[in-house]
């Protein structure tokens, strides 16, 4: 892996914290990189407007993934989502928090504009966990979460992207993880999975302990390569190693090697709850910031 | 957790060996035990017979799920399974090979007769891990995968047990756990879900890290309250804990705390690669069975 970053002390220290991520990968050629960093931005606004409120790392780890899905083709969730190899979009959610292990997540969905809040309405509003197809739109839509027709998160770059020669891999999950001023902690997850997938395949977003995870010691996303990520349990596995002692930032680069022993390539965001924050990713690009409460926010695209 | 229940040395010590469970639980009032003891062994023997052959671990703990799925409404999976709020059968499986830590798991079927030949499925013929519906069914198909219509999988005892009131926990989920002569481990595990629940609920059972896990040091299969398992991860941190050091006995048990810590009751099986078994579950009953090469199967239900 290239480009391990970790915000160690002194910036670490106690306050709210908020990092996100979007796909791990190769940039597009003729990617507008500023476009993406201001919209990596406003979510981090978003999600420390919920902070400085008050709110808890659940709240702003959702409203950083609800901003970024609602951005039309700058990340690879919600509206501008990847395409399925049938022209359709299938999207998927997570959203964890740590203090009691509550999650909440939706997969194959269609016709909800933000995912992760119906995986919020499921942690919510559902005795389940894992709801897929109408029956996680039906959880989302009596919750009162707005719907759209599945065609509205079909886009014209998307539909372009589709015909093109190449990997599926489009590489633009989105998450986020937080720490509020409780300490408490949490991590949200949101993507419109692999390009050209076939409808009904599920990757590592939605699946509890795979590409999302939140306890009381630690809260990860993630995104790459989902069959990978699922294999090695990356969020759970980096959980387990934390709770044994070990280092945020050494357990992360650990689980990632792991994928790249199988093969996999990606990345991930995780935060303890002292407020450590390690951002490790392959080769490549993960456009990513970090927002801690009495500083400047920081992108990276 | 009462009855925790560990086959330690001496029978341990590098031949193959085959566990297996159903459901953890109470155990319904009137209940054939007998029947359930002839079927577990079924199972058993054919396991042994694949192992005995010099089969992989993968292969026979499939024999092993996939003789349970077809015996009519003993286990909560196949034919028979519990039944869905609606009255579908909606069905799920797992598998995942140690050695590779390759997976294919399926979720929400309702058309496959053994959905434990989906899931293995899913993972010899697509480049996905999980699938769910349609979609998870065409891959089996492909492959050639026997199907049955979906009305073939409702059987007038689950009818009359979907009019009863009280808890929807169905606690028959069925899973297999093996090493074989060349100390591979492998994983299986079906399920009907639990009963009453919303049609596209998925419990832990296909959802490698939590219900099922297979990897060089240890393989695990779960049954219980789904939605917790999935909260603590309960199959991948026992992984990790092994992987760390940890005796099996010892990380099964401690995931089972967890589990319990959240409100959670269940048990599960694991074996590790020196062929140690340990088979922890909570309060009241876990049908199971354990086989090792040269000695005579045991059953306890």
């Amino acid at each position: 892996m290239s480009t391990p970053m970790s915000s160690q002390s002194p910036s670490a220290g106690g306050g709210p914290v908020i990092a996100i991520h979007a796909g791990a990968g190769r940039v597009p050629v003729g990617d507008d990189g500023e476009e993406r960093r201001q919209g990596l931005l406003a979510a981090l606004e978003d999600a420390a407007a919920v902070l400085s409120g008050g709110g808890s790392a659940l709240d702003a780890a959702q409203a950083a993934v609800a901003h970024m899905e609602d951005r039309v083709d700058l990340f690879n969730a919600g509206r501008g989502s990847a395409l399925c190899g049938d022209g359709t979009v299938e999207m998927a959610a997570a959203v964890m928090r740590g203090a009691d292990q509550a999650a909440g997540a939706v997969a194959a969905i269609g016709r909800i504009r933000q995912p992760v809040l119906a995986a919020r309405a499921v942690l919510d509003e559902s005795p389940h966990v894992l709801m897929v197809g109408a029956a996680a739109e039906a959880v989302a839509r009596r919750a009162g979460v707005a719907e759209a027709d599945p065609s509205y998160f079909i886009t014209d770059r998307q539909r372009g992207r589709l015909r093109e020669a190449g990997s599926m891999f489009e590489g633009g999950t989105v998450g986020a993880v937080c720490r509020d001023a409780a300490g408490e902690l949490a991590a949200a997850t949101s993507t419109g999975g692999m390009r050209g997938q076939a409808p009904g395949r599920i990757g590592d977003s939605p699946l509890i302990g795979a590409g999302t995870w939140a306890d009381g010691g630690v809260a990860v996303s993630c995104t790459g390569d989902g069959e990978v990520f699922i294999r090695v349990g990356v969020a759970r596995l980096i959980a387990a190693w934390v709770g044994a002692g070990v280092s945020v930032a050494d357990a992360a680069a650990a689980a990632l090697d792991a994928v790249d022993g199988l093969g996999g390539h990606g990345g991930l965001i995780a935060v303890d709850s002292a407020g450590e924050v390690t951002m490790p990713f392959h080769d490549g690009a993960m456009p990513r910031g970090l927002w801690r409460a009495g500083q400047l926010a920081a992108v990276w695209v």
